[in-house]
Parts: C-alpha cells; structure tokens; sequence
C-alpha cells in the first residue's frame, strides 16, 4: 500500500459518505495518476440524478472528462467496493492497470474478468466501506438490489 | 430478424447519423421492450458532453432513465457497432438477454464475454452502418482512436 493508496481510499470513502447523506448508494471512487494528481472523483448517483449507469466509477470517470487513454493508463482506479461488470469493462476500456478496492465482502463485481486481463486488484479490505455499506442494506435493501440487478 | 429488430437498427442509425451531423462519432444505440416499447435511444456524446462514459449504448441507458433489471431484462439493445468491454459490461449488469448489432467488422468489443454470459448476439452485417464509420474514421482517425482506448 502506497501513500496514495491511502489517499484514494479515503477520498473513495468520502464520496461514498457523501452518496449516503444525499440518501443515495454509499459508494465512492477516486482517480489518481502515478504523479500523483488526483484525476477524478464521484460517487454512485441512481437516486440522485435518476441514472442507471452512474455507478461510483463512471460517476468519477464521467467528472474526469474526455481523457485519452495515454492518461488513464497511469492511474489507479479507487472504489469503496469491488467494481460490477460495467465498470470493470469500463476499466478495461480506460487500460486502468491498477484497481484498489475497500472490500468485496458486501458484493463480487469482474474479478475474475480484471486477473483475465492482468489489470492488478488490491483489497484494502477496509472496515469503513464494510460497515456503511452493512448500515445502508439495512435500511434500504430494494434500493441495492435495484443497484445491482436484482 | 423481427419487425422490431428493423425498427430498432433503424432507430440506432438515426441515432449514429445525428452524432456524425454534430461532428461526433457515428455510433447509435437503441433499447426495446419486448412488447414493443421504445425504452430509450442515444449515441455518442465524447465530443458533444467532453465525455469518457457516453458511448452509445451507455447513452442509451442513461437516456432510458432509472430503471430496474425486471424490465431491462426483457429489451433488445441494438447498437450500431459490436459493443467495446464498458458497454457490453452494461448489458450483462442490467440483463440484456439478446444484442443486435450493426457490424462488427470496424472494432470487435465484448463478444466472447456475451457468449460466455449466454447472451444472443446478433450480427445484422448492415452497410449503412459499416459506411458511416469507414466514413468518420477517414475523416477522423484520431478521435475513433481516443474513442476505442488506443
């Protein structure tokens, strides 16, 4: 874990504390280049902005604005939570070499599909993500299983 | 081929030929309900919004609103080119059952992950939509590069 691992996983989780108070899906994500600079940052808006594909990891793609991939490719890709199918294809499309996740305890996205393709995944396996996403289940579960599909 | 298989590859094209008239890239996407319904219809908005995200299909889907799987799940998406990994991604989260599309002979995207999630993929090999992109691509190869992560 680097200093910036640190860094994008709070800023994921802010934007993820951010989605809850808004009363939408707890979930952040945050974009940084290997120099450092912190390229985007979002977090799920299905509630907020009535969206379907604003997930936590286009919503920070969507902030970033047209880059090409010769940015991208240098950044490591933060999310609160292992990352659904259609952001790890978006991932994919974006070369994002690097994924560092908070957990996956609460859901398994693209695993699978990103060691397919030797994008390298870090678990953080952070007790924060767990817990607002536990505490938001709770309270709302329709609204995740809308989120996820189910 | 159905009627609405004519319907939704005509309605994607149209879509693709307002992207190439706004000076964007001519890709259009089409969302159908199996009892007929337009669900929703986009394209292409990397040069009109400055955006990473809005490939067609993902157009679409914002387009369509917020909307659970228990009706995604029964629409035909049609796009105009073979969708790349973020919006094939897409369709396997909100459980698109069947993808028709206009070619795949200008970039070939997630098609061995459609198959392997037992999703019907349809080719329609139309030469509408095969000209549109050998036309932009001429005009512009710089931006179809950007588009496509190269």
């Amino acid at each position: 874990m680097t200093f910036d691992d640190v860094k994008g996983m709070q800023i994921a989780y802010e934007e993820a504390l951010a989605g809850y108070n808004e009363g939408g899906i707890p979930i952040g994500a945050c974009l940084i280049h290997e120099d450092g600079r912190i390229i985007g940052r979002g977090h799920n808006m299905r509630v907020q902005k009535g969206s379907m594909t604003l997930h936590a990891e286009i919503s920070c793609f969507e902030n970033a604005g047209r880059l090409p991939a010769s940015i991208t490719s240098k950044c490591t890709l933060y999310s609160t939570l292992s990352p659904c199918t259609m952001c790890t294809g978006s991932a994919l499309l974006f070369k994002i070499p690097r994924i560092v996740i908070g957990e996956n305890k609460t859901f398994i996205g693209g695993e699978d599909w990103l060691a397919k393709n030797n994008v390298e995944l870090i678990n953080l396996n952070d007790q924060r993500c767990k817990d607002i996403m536990t505490k938001f289940i709770k309270e709302k579960p329709e609204l995740w299983n809308e989120d996820i599909g189910e």
